[in-house]
């Protein structure tokens, strides 16, 4: 009993960060995939702790920021800072190097859009980082599109992924799927760090996936006005995508394009505005998945006309680290309530429901691409 | 006399330096093209200074860096360093930050690949920028592919402009230009800052080009090992694009896969790798292309068997500053001699053959993006 009380205090002391817990760094750093060509850092070590160094020889102050966390680096004679952050979760991070106050891009990163700039990315090695993979198999093409938009009086940005064989039979179509990304990111999302193509490319090499088209999209989630996201309208968009975008694919690529072959998913608010538009759009959509972006509950389903007449497969997934968040916290995260109980509820009114976790990752890339891995596999089957 | 006198002897001074002009810096600064989405900084104004603004309250000294010029910021009373360069080129430069001796890039740009590392680039408004504009016309598609390389032991990345027909006419073929960038820059230089498809969008909507696919791959420039370009050998190269994407374009793509429709053309260290591959591998190859970087003299096309039946097109070009400098300083310049007297020299044996001068431009992007508009119009024509 005394035992347990000791083992409590410590965890409690641990939980509310009382306990400096020494610790020892694991000296196994290798540069990552993530780094500029030739460079030696930043580097990950199989703890996961993320290492950088910068060249700053005036500065007084230099610290890595990753994950919320800043940490300090220290400088050596040469004016070289060097530091490394606490074990990061495997997977693609945003991060920022702090020089006196100026928070700047790491000049040794390759860069990403997300938090609403373009910067630092890193890639901690995944145990299971084999199915996003470069491998040599037949590959598909990533093609930087410009479509008309009246409604918005643009040229506007997608990105469209076909499948290896689309220029090898030329007579024949393929389903699409609609990809969106999250707030504070853009369309570069899914195919840079999401890694969308190699991650069908792979699934289609072994079989594993239907091939089909991925469209990707500016989702317009960072044109929120002053007011937050409660004063988001889904219309601006929703206008881009269904009357301007989706006529212009059907128009230029070899597409099925009729409701059965076309699906719609997203990540966190990419799930939000994918709710949104498949749920008043049945006749356009007939496949939908939410990573890390709601769920889909019996009400929905009740409340929508057609629904189970017009859907074929519903997909709702989540980071292991984000169902742990729920739990400790019903009801206060950002979309409320259980959403595995929703898929369990519309799976007994016989709708195709599927819930997936992502083992020990949060609301973060690993979680997003796994889940596309796994959403592949299920669509335009039946 | 007298007045002339004094005119030669300011004109002297300011040429020597020895004259401080007291600069006016004009207040019509605007955001530019390639700033990060919602950044007002940096800024362009109508003397193409370039004014750079970035948070770091407790740095000592905070630099602009831009053409080989580094320019001090001041600091105002919330940690803002705002400054600005002297007047740059129309077009595109690469620059980065300086905050107390670490150069980094700036928070607030766009990042290209260029000078051996992903970095800040910047858009000074040229006069004659329409033509790379993104306009409302049919547009293209950039496409990223991977092709498999035995001799790299590889998948390598390429990037493949198809003209907007190209999704429309099914059984249509096109001839193909492989398009090379610079030494310190890759395959990325080409579609982003070289603006290569928005360039050839527009002269196909004008009829001004036939349309044709462009491929751009790494040409393995910065792979020059201790020794310096002296020891770089074409080989490896060579062997990738000869062997492997030629082969692979042909098959994947609906090509002319024949001499006549095949063209290449590089900038800088491209036009050199382009004049030893086309040289070597006219059987290969019935247009060349040299952006600042060399000339086809009339001893290359005589101590080159059938140069004359084969070769189609030659078309050189520089930017006018080169000319410049070349005229200064007579057979000292990176590739020696006078390019122009070469091109008069084949003209005058009966090669088709053209010489294109950039006005008041240097050894950058504004001069390859002006020789790709011109060489484009006279490929494949005849």
């Amino acid at each position: 009993m005394k035992q347990h009380l000791t083992y409590l205090v410590i965890l409690l002391m641990i939980l509310s960060g009382s306990l400096s817990v020494a610790q020892t760094v694991k000296e196994d750093f290798k540069p990552t995939s993530t780094n500029q060509p030739g460079k030696d850092y930043p580097m990950v070590n199989s703890e996961g702790r993320v290492r950088t160094s910068i060249v700053a020889p005036d500065a007084d102050t230099v610290l890595l920021d990753i994950s919320a966390v800043k940490y300090n680096l220290t400088k050596d004679e040469n004016g070289v800072w060097t530091g490394e952050s606490g074990p990061q979760d495997e997977g693609f991070h945003y991060y920022q190097i702090w020089v006196d106050g100026a928070a700047v891009p790491d000049p040794n990163s390759l860069y990403y859009y997300g938090a609403m700039r373009w910067g630092s990315g890193i890639e901690v090695p995944a145990h299971d980082q084999e199915f996003y993979e470069l491998k040599n198999v037949p590959h598909g093409q990533t093609r930087e599109i410009y479509f008309p938009s009246k409604s918005t009086n643009t040229s506007r940005r997608a990105f469209v992924y076909t499948p290896p064989d689309y220029e090898k039979n030329l007579d024949k179509r393929y389903p699409v799927l609609y990809l969106q990304h999250g707030y504070g990111e853009n369309e570069y999302g899914w195919p840079n760090q999401g890694k969308a193509n190699l991650i069908m490319d792979n699934l289609i090499a072994e079989g594993k996936a239907k091939p089909f088209i991925i469209v990707m999209t500016y989702g317009m989630t960072n044109d929120v006005k002053v007011g937050g996201l409660r004063n988001f309208s889904i219309k601006p968009f929703q206008t881009v995508l269904i009357d301007e975008l989706i006529p212009y694919i059907d128009a230029n690529f070899r597409t099925l394009p009729d409701q059965p072959d076309r699906a719609m998913a997203g990540l966190s608010m990419g799930g939000f505005e994918t709710k949104l538009i498949t749920l008043s759009n049945l006749d356009t959509f007939s496949s939908i998945g939410l990573f890390s972006g709601g769920s889909i509950s019996l009400d929905d389903v009740n409340n929508t006309p057609g629904f189970k007449d017009k859907v074929k497969l519903v997909f709702v997934s989540y980071g292991g680290r984000e169902i742990e968040n729920m739990k400790n916290r019903p009801r206060s995260g950002p979309f409320g309530g259980d959403p595995k109980e929703g898929i369990e509820a519309i799976s007994k009114e016989g709708i195709n429901a599927h819930f997936y976790v992502s083992p020990k990752t949060a609301h973060e890339w690993q979680s997003w691409r796994r889940s596309l891995h796994e959403f592949a596999q299920l669509l335009f089957k039946n």
